[in-house]
């Protein structure tokens, strides 16, 4: 985008593309605090009413990508925004309409490939309709987590350790589009993400602890993620369940990371004696 | 280890440590059909009573190593087997006996590096004692899976692309010291296996499908894994998980992997119409 385009849609309606969670809701409402009316093309089975109806909105299937277009089309949005986590269709469920059978053929394998090969294509395919994907990040940015700790907490020596080895076996996940998390707990991986997410991998290493303290759930992005398409997101349940699983803290990508909710996070943190740790290239443990 | 060495060994008692699960019970009876006698030392708190007392045996702490070493010198044992499932011990709930202060020391850091720094470096330790560590495969040769199909079922074209992405997805865990198996369903990682075991990856994984049919346990050893300390294992308990995730197979290591009963295992995949296939250099997918 160059900075003529970023002019020409600076008050148009932008168009919100909106799978589950909260997250939908505040970049509406972080939309709507600059001055400009938004649209939420809300995905049937994902998005949540209560976040969505407070909004001019419309439901839709996740493959009707005509009438996607021509909602978009409709309230004359150029700037769209994806956000809030959807899952991957299938062949068989997926009943495309007939601009979705065009763009589906045009997306091809890459949607079985995996979130990356799936979500970089959808920003392709709505940058060749003529559309800006923006990321989420660009309205929220209040509630993207800085470098180092966030609240009172600061990770000892051997959580530092533990980021390390964390960062290192997330970096891998991300290569091979497997998932965006994992926790560790002095030098051992109790934990990797991949479909199941955040929440349910946090529950399990705190069933598979090793006898002793610490632990450490690490999430980045993966090398290469399109941020228009899929940002890591923490919010008070990734506390809660850093908290339940007995973790020391909990280390995320600086700048890379939308905290669904930055205060009650924080708050929770030091209640909890935990770290919130924003990694950047230069403050890394072991950089 | 040498053919003479072998030679002076092959009619004395073979000494067992042994861990969870019915193998160590199955080894001691391999063992006892050549003629040799056995002695178990049954880790305390993991080995299964019902299995080892029907053999020569004594429970030890995990880190008794002077019980252990006395053990196994008073029954002559100079071939040992580690056999068995132990979660790794941590520095607090260790409480060594002398001995063991004195090999924990020499095992340092090795210890909580990951399961094959520790199992690798216990194989060390004893071969330093004097003792010739052997491979439970060595005595179960009957139990160990072949390369190709075991029962009826074969992989489609489907499954043999998830098996390939699979074998990528482990060859890099085991790199990393994290686990030995990954399930894939239609080449999305739906479930990565650390320290939960392959029984909770299974269950998660049915829970995180993606809609459509297929998906695969893929469970291979470590590159570089020493075969005497720790074997991948399958089991009808493996089966039977397999068959609630709604998957099309399994593929393991042929001749890497230990199967705790292969009739029934064989059975139970036949039945419920699940590949059970070994991997080899020549026979993989891809290859």
């Amino acid at each position: 985008m160059t900075a003529a385009g970023d002019e020409r849609h600076q008050d148009g309606c932008v168009g919100i593309l909106a799978g589950g969670g909260p997250l939908p809701g505040q970049v509406a409402a972080a939309v709507s605090e600059t001055g400009r009316p938004v649209f939420i093309v809300a995905f049937q089975d994902f998005a949540e009413p209560s976040v969505v109806e407070r909004w001019p909105h419309a439901y839709v299937r996740l493959a009707a990508a005509g009438a996607i277009l021509s909602h978009l089309r409709a309230h004359k949005c150029r700037d769209i925004v994806l956000i809030g986590p959807v899952r991957r269709p299938s062949f068989r469920d997926i009943r495309p309409d007939a601009e979705g059978a065009r763009i589906l053929a045009r997306l091809g394998r890459a949607l079985f490939a995996g979130d990356d090969g799936l979500l970089g294509a959808l920003v392709r395919v709505l940058g060749e309709e003529g559309f800006t994907v923006r990321g989420a990040h660009e309205f929220l940015s209040r509630s993207l987590g800085h470098a180092g700790p966030l609240g009172r907490c600061v990770p000892d020596e051997n959580a530092e350790a533990d980021i390390v080895r964390g960062i290192e076996v997330v970096r891998m996940l991300g290569r091979l589009d497997i998932g965006q998390g994992c926790v560790v707990q002095n030098g051992v991986v109790l934990a990797v993400e991949a479909m199941e997410g955040t929440d349910a991998m946090l529950a399990r290493a705190g069933t598979c602890r090793q006898p002793g303290d610490g632990g450490v759930l690490v999430k980045l992005c993966k090398p290469g993620q399109d941020r228009r398409a899929d940002m890591p997101t923490i919010g008070p349940r990734t506390i809660e369940g850093a908290v339940r699983a007995k973790l020391a803290g909990v280390a995320f990508e600086a700048g890379g990371t939308l905290l669904t909710d930055p205060q009650a996070c924080v708050a929770a943190a030091d209640a909890a004696g935990l770290f919130l740790y924003g990694i950047s290239g230069t403050n890394a443990p072991g950089s």
